[in-house]
């Protein structure tokens, strides 16, 4: 008899959840130092509710067996149990920010980099319909992603209803018989960069878009340029269709000024997001890593969500930290810390092992994390555990150092032992960062 | 159409999210001060693994459906998995201290302050069989407690070895054709504080225990007094029995000396706590407060889990604080900050927005919560605003303001208004402790 985890999942090690730990925490400080709060919800909820207006996800819900009860399903994402929250709470006072760090499930064929539990962290403003909710979840999201260390950030940005305008001016040069949705569309256009223009191009013609529109829509979504630029041929091309959301695209591009993040956008009509419920605004933000790989967030406006889950008309907009993709490229690209403790706190012997708990106390006053020994082992073992957990520093106690109040710390990768007073101690150990 | 929360389960808001959030992060904060290191596993596990040594508990747990694979359910408790755990990485470095704070979910009909998910905040020391190993873990959890505000700490303390000796003692006067187990004995036992000594009698009467030796039983494991008194006590009645559960509680009491918790400890032989996997100390964590309830914290040590569940033997002891009860005397009993935010970024109109976003951003670099406006509001509504989500501090900004570059922050509690400059302001913004 010997079990293991579930097809799909694992187990995060102490190593590999104190970088886990660092990410999630670091992006935790920031959320909250922008004034949103957290909401938790189950990480159950009616299966119909989840099914409403997920789209193709809906294959990949978890479904939870009840007896009398209705039918339940694990949350695939943090939108939709927002939104039901939101339906739900029509007192809560607007604009609701709210931030989300939780795991979320998917019942899907485990790959490399997807599994069938992984955390998301989200941000959302939620009842104010103006382009700067969107601007400082974007600035937000940018804040958390340079604090962890990532360079050259580009925040790419498209609005829906620009990308409705350009259907509509292809719509108008084809014959009424040929019907498709613009959500289709936009699903292959999203493809792009995954699987470049020639294979979008078959799959237009796939949805039924003769050749010349195909042409004419992939040169309107390939306009590349400063943000300024583009945006200014966008105008041209579409005149007086969609100026909602040119203007929408207009003010985000002055509100980024106000949080010093204008040079990072990038105005790509091509991008269109997955997702059924954006209605305006969509960003994607990339960094440059050494490995290449998609976008680091993601998010957009979804003014109708609430509605359509029952509640009242509430316009809202986030973004969505994909944690597990930032943590892979952390652990290959940046140095981490292995392990949140400090110091160990070594007994020459089992006489003095009393003292040893009292300085361990004594540290822990102030923060300090530390361990003692637990197991009768002798001072050479009790450095060998340490030094195996990787933690940085060792206080030795023994009844000489007792006596004369001065303690040896040993700095565990320099190699050097210094003997200090307890009070000395405490300032190095508070001090010293963990890198 | 009209979602709710899954019966069982419920929405937590901003304001009382604040509460839980201090509770866990406080409790996170000396969980690693005492050099415990999380891991986490994932919310589902095998069905056979949940089932194997659950007991009652097997009847709740929420089943998942599969279609090919094995049958999943989601952890009823944070024990299991983390047995599971220690016996797929025998490699890992021991002891092995972790902690986990993490939802758990039971299928159970629900009542007031149970609920079908909710969290448990578990410590565990695995690898090492001394006492002191027991006692870390009971000095960490009354350290939380104590942190929190609690007062008046007693930690109740018995032992199975004990227990068994006791049983022992009667069943050596009890014909042999009178069977029962020793596990259902201790059952009854534990409950003499919730339902009576009487109703506990007419239990041991259904197990089939005689009614002298039910008397001979109660009285042994009603002994009071100090401990070292209940200590003798117990030793006299048990002679030759039991010998390592008594110098083990010995031990216990030694240790916790070390740790200046030894003036908490009750040795109570009525003691007996409900899970089946026990083999030696447990332990209960009971505070005053001002509506009766039960623990807020127990555990104990379990040698022989990980060993059932298919790993190496392994020894480990630990306890788990019990958060929805702690959390919910806290509401009742202390006064708690309602949001994390320190300060609402006011703008007196449009024009000058743009500043007040720098000075937010300004704040933030700080680690200061604080919001701007992003819903076109006036001056007034901005702090009506602020004070609905109790935001303690508002700082005014103005053209006026910037020209002079003092700014107005309004102590929104006191309802009192200074003139001060920026870095005036984020240096009270930054001492000022939320409460």
């Amino acid at each position: 008899m010997k079990f293991k985890t579930p097809k799909g999942t694992r187990d995060f090690l102490p190593d590999e959840m104190a970088i886990r730990e660092y990410v999630l925490q670091t992006i935790k400080r920031i959320f909250e130092s922008y004034g949103f709060e957290c909401i938790e919800t189950p990480a159950f909820e009616d299966l119909e509710l989840l099914t409403a207006k997920s789209g193709d996800v809906a294959k990949q819900i978890f479904r939870i067996e009840t007896e009398k009860e209705r039918k339940l399903g694990l949350r695939f994402d943090l939108t939709v149990p927002l939104a039901r929250f939101l339906a739900n709470n029509p007192q809560i006072p607007k604009p609701f920010k709210r931030y989300a760090i939780a795991p979320v499930w998917r019942y899907e064929e485990p790959q490399a980099g997807r599994m069938r539990q992984f955390y998301q962290a989200d941000i959302d403003i939620c009842g104010s319909k103006g382009m700067e909710a969107d601007v400082e979840c974007i600035a937000c999201a940018v804040d958390c992603l340079e604090t962890l260390g990532f360079k050259s950030l580009k925040v790419r940005i498209n609005n829906r209803k620009v990308l409705e305008g350009f259907v509509e001016i292809i719509k108008k040069k084809i014959p009424a018989r040929i019907e498709f949705g613009s959500l289709e569309v936009f699903r292959a256009i999203d493809k792009i960069g995954k699987i470049g223009a020639d294979s979008v191009k078959k799959e237009l013609e796939k949805i039924g878009l003769p050749r010349k529109q195909i042409k004419d829509l992939l040169g309107m979504v390939s306009i590349k340029g400063r943000f300024e630029e583009v945006l200014e041929k966008g105008k041209e091309l579409l005149g007086n269709i969609a100026k909602e959301g040119i203007e929408e695209l207009e003010q985000i591009y002055e509100f980024s000024k106000f949080y010093g993040i204008s040079g990072l956008l990038v105005l790509d009509f091509s991008l269109a997001r997955g997702l059924d419920y954006y209605t305006g605004p969509i960003f994607e933000i990339e960094a440059e890593t050494k490995r290449k790989v998609g976008s680091l967030a993601g998010g957009g406006r979804y003014d109708s969500l609430v509605e359509l889950l029952g509640g009242r008309a509430t316009p809202a907009t986030g973004i969505s930290l994909g944690i597990e993709r930032i943590v892979e490229i952390m652990k290959e690209e940046m140095e981490l810390p292995k392990t949140k403790i400090k110091a160990f706190i070594a007994n020459v012997d089992e006489k003095v092992k009393p003292q040893a708990i009292k300085i361990a106390q004594r540290l822990r006053k102030d923060g300090i994390s530390c361990q003692t020994d637990v197991m009768n082992r002798s001072l050479t073992k009790q450095l060998e555990f340490a030094d195996g957990l990787g933690i940085p520093f060792v206080v030795i106690v023994g009844e000489k150092e007792l006596k004369s109040k001065k303690f040896k710390l040993k700095d565990m990768k320099k190699n050097v032992e210094k003997e200090l007073s307890l009070e000395q101690i405490i300032n190095i150990l508070k001090e010293s960062k963990q890198k």
